[in-house]
């Protein structure tokens, strides 16, 4: 029974939990799109099996696919992953995927955001995006959970939750006119109030320099668990995410969650800066519509993309020498997980990284 | 985990359970292509609805459907039926859909036949099928069951089991040059044996009328439990039914099952003969290599072509005088399930009916 709800996840006691939560299972989907993934998407493809297997160790992991590539990933994937045919536009399942919400009595069900490409017609990255738009409802399908319809456009990547009544998000997405033009701050606050049943929002000010995205907070910053926050951060005071880093910084010093506590933040230093290759610009095709990927761009680049998983977390590296350190900081952060690196180069390029491929699917 | 197995059912002690075993869920793919369905599907998608609706009330339904029709199927269907994205060329579950098989452990898996459009490039009914084909692994991807890989041509329709040793089909499906003509009747049964657990062959030598599968059995005999199959019938001599019927009666009587009882035998006389309007053949689309539907062309119309689930029995009607007997006779030899008719003149008007469209997965 996947029945879509008139009501609110507050109004029946289910609420978002936070990542580091038990999971079920992971969801993915498998790129594919030429204008976006260079070569036939086939490098990204090898990156998205390492980062599922990666996954894999720690829990199931589903893989949606468009049926042009249901035999190719089947064949790629190791036969413990899970393939199921799922029509996309794209590859990004934090983006376009559910929120799962519980009620911490075994009960699961998730939330269904509008979904408009990072943008719409309005800097949207792609058009159209209809089959994204629909994952949500396939997935509530698939495994026969109840689902709510939430009147917003929002991508997952845009918040992160601690579990515990607080919300962190940036301004510069959350408030971008190509989202909710109609809808206030206030507004947007009281829709994720009852759709994730937080009761406390942090608002950062941006997210990464050049990224896409118009600045997740998943690149930037996230919970490792309440009260404590992973920040991408760079020492070098002239480059452009300096200040970024430093305002979040700043804020997140001053933030209290919703019970109240400080946060305490752990810098962890981006790679030096990740540019885009000529050999790489050239191997993605030329559409009308879709963001170019051009040579000398500078990509978005941070370790904070990590995702969290049963006992695990699986963190992007970029050939750089920064990835020792990022890896070594979060483990000690994390002692009850095993840190995982995966090369995301190819991930990046394609424009976000491990947290914007990937969505927890919690255990009731 | 769904693994492509190496070795056969027989070898690992798993075997077809007779339909009339307990299921875990009933399998359909939703109606779409207008080459073969009238007026758009439209009217073959009611009576789809209205054939799932019939079966869940005994027990789950999931329709598979293509992600052009995902948005509508779902609004047509009730919301306690589960709706998947599975790409098919056309809806017959039954005949593309994988067979399951139990080891009476509570294991269960799927055996995948080839699928070839009962006839291929020689006499099949529609070209290209190679979304069909996919269909047992995508299912037994979506249920996480492993799969045997059978190397052979066959439709799920043109065999019946007893669940106790004994297949019933027709020499006119199975020994048909297009559908496996390097293997002779000896490996065919080698084949059967191997994937379904049988050890006991009852070949009738053909099904009915102007049925353009190629005769399936499944849409002239039966078994209703071990030892007691219903044939579909005609009193009238002149009928070219008649001596099929007549055929399949004799051989019915004299045949022995694997336990070496002999069969008892319950004629269910067919509807009169059921012919194609004008108005409904020019309702389809005029597409080469699919079979056309021609004004004036008999049906083969049977109400053998009914489908057992969970205490039910799901039986086709077509406005006949016949209907009425046909599901008395059939209640009084199934006093254990609730006989229940959908008139079904949409489904024939396809190429098949109850049976034909649906595929029950047994639970372990």
């Amino acid at each position: 029974m996947a029945a879509t709800l008139k009501s609110t996840p507050r109004q029946d006691g289910f609420f978002m939990p936070a990542e580091f939560s038990c999971h079920k299972q992971t969801w993915m989907l498998w790129p594919e799109r030429t204008d976006n993934w260079r070569q036939g998407a086939k490098p990204a493809q090898k990156t998205f099996v390492k980062v599922a297997l990666a996954i894999s160790q720690f829990e199931p992991v589903t893989m949606g696919v468009n049926q042009s590539q249901f035999q190719n990933a089947r064949a790629m994937l190791p036969t413990h992953i899970r393939v199921v045919e799922m029509s996309n536009n794209d590859s990004w399942m934090r983006d376009c995927g559910p929120t799962f919400v519980v009620n911490g009595k075994g009960g699961v069900r998730l939330v269904d955001w509008d979904f408009n490409a990072w943008g719409g017609l309005e800097g949207g990255l792609y058009f159209p995006w209809h089959l994204d738009d629909l994952i949500p409802q396939k997935v509530a399908e698939i495994e026969s959970i109840d689902r709510y319809k939430a009147p917003m456009v929002l991508e997952g990547g845009s918040i992160h939750v601690d579990g515990e009544g607080t919300l962190l998000t940036t301004e510069e997405c959350l408030l971008n006119h190509n989202r909710n033009p109609n809808l206030s701050k206030k507004d947007i606050e009281n829709i994720l109030c009852d759709y994730t049943g937080v009761s406390h929002f942090i608002w950062l000010e941006a997210g990464i320099f050049n990224d896409e995205t118009s600045g997740h907070v998943d690149n930037i910053a996230c919970f490792i668990r309440p009260g404590l926050v992973a920040l991408s951060w760079t020492d070098d005071h002239n480059d452009p995410q300096y200040p970024r880093s430093k305002a979040a910084y700043d804020q997140l010093s001053r933030a209290k969650d919703a019970r109240g506590r400080s946060i305490e933040v752990v810098k962890i230093h981006q790679p030096d800066p990740v540019i885009i290759t000529p050999e790489e610009s050239e191997g993605v095709d030329s559409v009308d519509g879709t963001l170019p990927r051009n040579a000398g761009d500078r990509m978005a680049a941070s370790y904070i993309n990590f995702y969290l998983c049963n006992g695990g977390a699986v963190v992007p590296t970029f050939d750089d020498h920064h990835d020792a350190q990022a890896l070594k900081i979060l483990q000690e952060y994390m002692p009850e997980r095993r840190v995982v690196g995966v090369p995301a180069r190819e991930i990046l390029l394609g424009g976000g990284n491990i947290h914007c491929i990937t969505q927890q699917q919690p255990i009731g």
